[in-house]
């Protein structure tokens, strides 16, 4: 038996009780070296298969390899297991022979908005802006969909050694889009993990914001607020009394 | 203090460990009476204060005066907390004297996914298609735009009593847009609760199907696949061997 199982940001409490219990049951824990590490502290005991990134086929392949010889196998991804995870790898690359089971879990999108208050509150885009395998075209695309729909934009993935500036890039696009300068964003560093922080700021200072690969970013829609330190996208209860709401 | 808990779909192997000592911990539950009553199996002797839909501020007022006075409440949203949940209500309701917790959950997007397979495999975007708070013309750029964009759309609230044929005249859009009637889709019914049933079909089968409240309903991208009984959205990764891969 395979499982892909989502961990969520990494620390146990972010984890399903699902997910725990098969990482505790498994025989062997296989995944991308820095979230098996985070895996580790919990499951010391357990045999580890690990590889670097561009490695995710070998990976997936020598899983699926374990599970058909009999062994129960987990594959963890950080956050989902869905959600630029590898279960969609996995079911591109099993026969009708391996026994696969998939557990989502909580994706950065979602532990990051808990960070910064509720800006997901209403309809959202998910973009990756990397263009390891997605032609930056489409990303461009992608942003600029994701503005003329007034959708609030959390961004995965913003930058990394080899791109560092696909975020100024992705900020232009929205603001070519129309978007005004002071639209509210958001972004979250280190989600659910040691040295976590969140700010909030406006699209101008998202664009001279320097990310790195445990950022996650938001950027609100024409809905979302600055509510005291938080981040609020507001669904439109249209009872809320006056006065109760700050801005 | 006040917590907002997202509890997943509503089993306890779908919480994560945080939410559930949350649970375990607080002296008072609120919520929708649907998803309170989830939570009451599991934790019976907890009090509960629950209202009906269209009451949600009632109940976060409620919830925020309870915590001011002391006690220790959890607020439950099924799925996350963030996502159409009563975390961005709260925010905009709470004054300053409330300490708050945000515990964000899987929600329905990620929980569906991993029953069909993987749909969110790449970008996606999330709409509801409930118009009690927000404009029909909105959700309908909101679809348009998504379809623009060829992103992965995951559809909440697809149908209700008041509402039965919003799926179809969603589709509609779709397909005015331009996109493909064989295009792939999937519903997933009653996700982690008895009775769950997922079904991959094509776009002119979607606008078939009778929906209701407890359905989410996934519209491919072009990167989107039939792979078995299973839907899944390719990330594109090039070393794919070939001959492994069923589509």
């Amino acid at each position: 038996m395979l499982t892909i199982v989502g961990i969520g940001p990494g620390e146990p409490g972010g984890m399903t009780l699902e997910a725990y219990q098969c990482l505790e049951r498994c025989d062997c824990i296989v995944g991308y070296h820095v979230y098996a590490d985070l895996v580790r502290v919990i499951f010391p005991d357990k045999e580890y298969y690990t590889t670097p990134m561009t490695q995710e086929v070998e990976r997936c392949l020598w899983a699926i390899e374990q599970a058909d010889a009999g062994r129960e196998v987990a594959l963890v991804c950080s956050g989902d297991s869905g959600v630029y995870g590898m279960a969609g790898l996995v079911c591109e690359l099993a026969g009708d022979r391996t026994a696969l089971e998939i557990l989502p879990g909580v994706t950065a999108a979602c532990s990051g908005a808990a960070v910064l208050g509720a800006p997901l509150a209403h309809d959202f885009a998910v973009i990756s802006l990397s263009d390891r395998l997605t032609p930056w075209e489409q990303i461009e695309r992608r942003l600029a969909a994701a503005a003329a729909g007034d959708f609030v934009i959390c961004l995965y993935n913003p930058a990394s050694k080899g791109r560092p500036d696909h975020l100024r890039r992705a900020c232009d696009i929205l603001l070519a889009s129309g978007m005004e300068e002071d639209r509210i964003c958001g972004v979250v560093h280190n989600i659910g993990r040691e040295g976590q922080s969140r700010q909030v700021m406006t699209l101008a200072g998202l664009r001279e914001y320097e990310a790195d690969m445990f950022t996650t970013v938001y950027i609100g829609s024409r809905m979302t607020r600055r509510i005291g330190e938080r981040m609020v996208t507001s669904r439109g209860y249209r009872k809320v009394p006056a006065g109760r709401c700050e801005n």
